[in-house]
């Protein structure tokens, strides 16, 4: 996309302005070809006096011209490299894709409004203690699940069918049906021991300060941002302020030259003395705004990295509790088999010989055998 | 307990009449001491008269008079030996109790009825196939609790919550999630084989045939034992019959010893051939009776040990099905526990850093560094 002429502004004579594909605008001055930008570098004095700070001879003016390029731009009033000039920067933690590296530009969200990497940041970390919340939630539905069926276990292992069934055969039996007792206790512990191992642990190990360090984590880095809006309004001020001062000695300059006036020499020094002062004070603000930038920096890299470990613990946290869960499921599994044993083994016993002799002395009627009647 | 004296009955001269501790009545010639049940061995002719069958001299008369005890008793038509001369006697089938040694007699219900022993083996086949329903009921209430449990399991797996959770932390909760579907599976498999393979079976392997032939059994007994009854009237009947004509003989040869009316040895040899008619008629009686007795003994003896056969059947089915449901269950904890191999898998492959990797790479919002503004 080509930079396109902005036509609308007022501008001194001379002057261009012109937007970038980034969206910024500078301006070029069309006899000297000096680009000027809001934000950026420029060597003023090279173009419009050869006192100012930086000023230099007309030659070296000409090789400036061609060396001044766009190589940073400033937005939302963060000052970054432009991306072609930021070759030689090196991310803080290479390879380790680090929440310190990739969260320093703002960014829209859906809606259009501007949020900040470190709000993105910050809203990862509130979701992640909302997925803990949800991920209890279910454990807790399944503990409802496991006690409806200790519940209906329980219940069914104490109905009386086949009750009157006797002998080796009526003990297996007794013994299945009291091992739905058995199989109701072992559900009735997994869920227990799901809400103390697995459900508590979710709710709790993020405590309510968890927001409100998040909070001041918030905060925290929203005023150093607006420190730095307020330097940058500093500094754009200053900066228009040396402009206006630089034109005035310009103009009075160009008149001393044609004799348009009756300005001596000493208006002429005046209007140089008060560029000078309004080059310094554009010199203190530049100061002031990469100081509140600096600060801005340092505690997004620390909050940041805060936030990033805050995360793997988050993540280990779970994978901890989550592996409990199936650590308890395996368990449970195991107790339901040996439920079973004693099962097993009256079924094995089982002994219908057995079982008639015990029915057979209990329920016989006379063992003596029928005999003719004699005469 | 000593025999009482049943002093009631109109007796001839010089017999009394008594009841033996188990309830039968005999009677005894007081100068002769011939014992004389009812329905026992009875030497009479060696009493009465020395030319009806089985006479004796005198002599002989006098041992058989020590020799006569009760050997034998009736009870409801059959007839038993008495306890202590019975010890010849040996079971059918020692050592395995067999059925069909010991349930010859009658008994009385609580209620005071009279059961046969018969009776009291076909109501244990009756209960037994009430016990498999009963059985089969207990399956499907079990399955009726796999099913809600399945059912409830399989909506939670679909529940939303931390569904927004991603990286390999995401798919492990994803997958955990998942595994309840898995178990549901498991659980209505369960459900599905204990139907097919415990419930329908238990339900089914005594058909309604069943009941038709232990109905056939039962009518068919009943009426040998109403065959039995009935000849034993006849036996009754004719022993009788003997007495009177015995008696008239007696009273006849008295009469003509002391010289008290004018019977010729014509009317003694009438009387005499009488009481001989008399005695083969007895005979006869007691025959057709023990004919009777004797086909009811073989029937009993088939029909109980087919009902014995038939019990073994009915307890290694039960047996056999109720282990058929200990392996389901078995195989159900198995199949459960596999269920926790992929969530497992994935919860060990849960890694902090990959996450941040997906998560950064998607999220950031950019990576240059702010760098200090120019002048």
């Amino acid at each position: 996309m080509p930079s396109e002429e902005i036509k609308s502004l007022s501008l001194p004579v001379g002057w261009k302005c012109y937007r970038s594909p980034e969206g910024q605008k500078y301006y070029v001055n069309i006899s000297t070809k000096a680009v000027w930008q809001r934000n950026g570098s420029f060597d003023d004095a090279s173009c419009l006096s050869p006192q100012s700070p930086g000023s230099t001879s007309p030659a070296r003016r000409q090789n400036k011209e061609k060396e001044i390029k766009e190589t940073k731009i400033t937005i939302n009033c963060v000052t970054f490299p432009v991306p072609a000039s930021a070759l030689e920067q090196q991310l803080l933690k290479p390879s380790e894709w680090s929440y310190c590296d990739y969260f320093w530009a703002d960014k829209k969200d859906p809606q259009g409004a501007t949020v900040s990497g470190f709000e993105v940041l910050l809203q990862k970390q509130l979701k992640g203690k909302q997925m803990q919340k949800e991920m209890a939630e279910f454990i807790r539905e399944r503990i409802k699940i496991e006690e409806e069926y200790a519940k209906n276990l329980s219940k069914l292992s104490m109905f009386p069918m086949a009750a009157q069934e006797e002998g080796t055969l009526g003990e297996a039996w007794a013994q299945l049906k009291k091992s739905l007792a058995d199989e109701a206790e072992v559900h009735l512990k997994f869920s227990s021991k799901l809400q103390s191992e697995v459900e508590k642990p979710l709710l709790t190990f993020r405590g309510d300060n968890f927001k409100k360090d998040m909070k001041k984590y918030d905060h925290h880095i929203a005023d150093l941002r607006k420190q730095q809006v307020s330097r940058y309004a500093a500094v754009e001020k200053a900066r228009k302020a040396l402009a206006d001062r630089q034109k005035d000695l310009e103009v009075k300059t160009q008149q001393l030259e044609i004799k348009l006036s009756n300005k001596t020499e000493e208006d002429i020094k005046k209007a140089r003395r008060k560029s000078t002062q309004a080059g310094d004070d554009l010199m203190r603000c530049v100061d002031l705004y990469n100081q509140a930038q600096s600060k801005w920096f340092e505690e997004m890299v620390t909050t940041s990295l805060e936030l990033e470990r805050l995360e793997v613990e988050r993540v280990e946290t779970i994978q901890q509790l989550l592996r409990q869960y199936t650590t308890l499921r395996h368990e449970t599994d195991m107790f339901n088999q040996s439920t079973l044993e004693p099962v097993d083994q009256l079924l094995q016993s089982v002994d219908p010989a057995k079982d008639r002799e015990l029915w057979v002395k209990e329920h016989k009627t006379g063992d003596l055998r029928p005999v003719d009647m004699d005469i």
